[in-house]
């Protein structure tokens, strides 16, 4: 039933923009009564798009020394939070402060103002809350990503 | 020095497939030098596309009754976890058992064999784990996301 996708690549389509020094996820409007109900969740998951790193030399990255964690070790793309990475897609898990229209108030975001917006899910703390979780020592250092 | 993105769409191509009922991550080749360190995580978040979904009228979907929640009102797709919604992309928190080369043994991972990878990225438990987020009631039920 399921198979193989025979794809390579796929679009995506961005859905929104942040603003304000992070503060403010402006959803367009063709997207807005996707947010139905997200009131309920006091914590939201953000894909944005690293608009600045959307570049070939960036998405060839597959090694980088984690410059906002001192100490830290060469690592792969895919055990840091790096910007520069194949599929510039970037993640965080935010508080969610206040819905008013299409637009989201929100804390914590880790994104620069001007980066589309990829999606919103909301935080389940069943599945994605993990307090023991094990990371090296390198993450205890500087940024919490 | 930001400054808004004016894109509107992104491409993303993929780094790896799912397979054996999700037990397996194979990431192509050409990506798999960016695992270096990731064996020092015990839980990473994978990002991968719904592959089944990436249809016009799939990705017009806004609103959603959760199928896998029973009892849950119709809500957005951004305040669900549902796979047809406007970028078809997927996000798991999962146990990492275990690196063979290119291929990660893990553990939870809610996807369909076959399903391409989008992004690994490391569980960093100092911002991703939240124990007392909150979540509506219908989100208690069913399935963990």
């Amino acid at each position: 039933m399921s198979g193989a996708s025979e794809q390579k690549s796929g679009k995506v389509d961005f859905i929104g923009v942040v603003q304000e020094e992070a503060s403010k996820v402006t959803i367009f409007p063709e997207f807005c009564a996707g947010l139905k109900g997200l009131e309920n969740f006091s914590h939201i998951i953000i894909l944005y798009w690293f608009h600045l790193r959307d570049h070939k030399k960036e998405r060839q990255t597959l090694k980088v020394v984690p410059r906002r964690h001192l100490g830290a070790p060469e690592v792969g793309v895919f055990s840091c939070r790096s910007p520069s990475r194949p599929n510039p897609i970037g993640l965080s898990v935010v508080e969610l402060v206040e819905i008013k229209g299409c637009t989201l108030i929100v804390k914590g975001l880790d994104a620069m103002d001007g980066s589309p917006i990829v999606d919103i899910k909301p935080y389940m703390p069943r599945s994605e809350s993990i307090p023991n979780a094990r990371a090296p020592e390198w993450t205890d250092h500087g940024s919490p990503t």
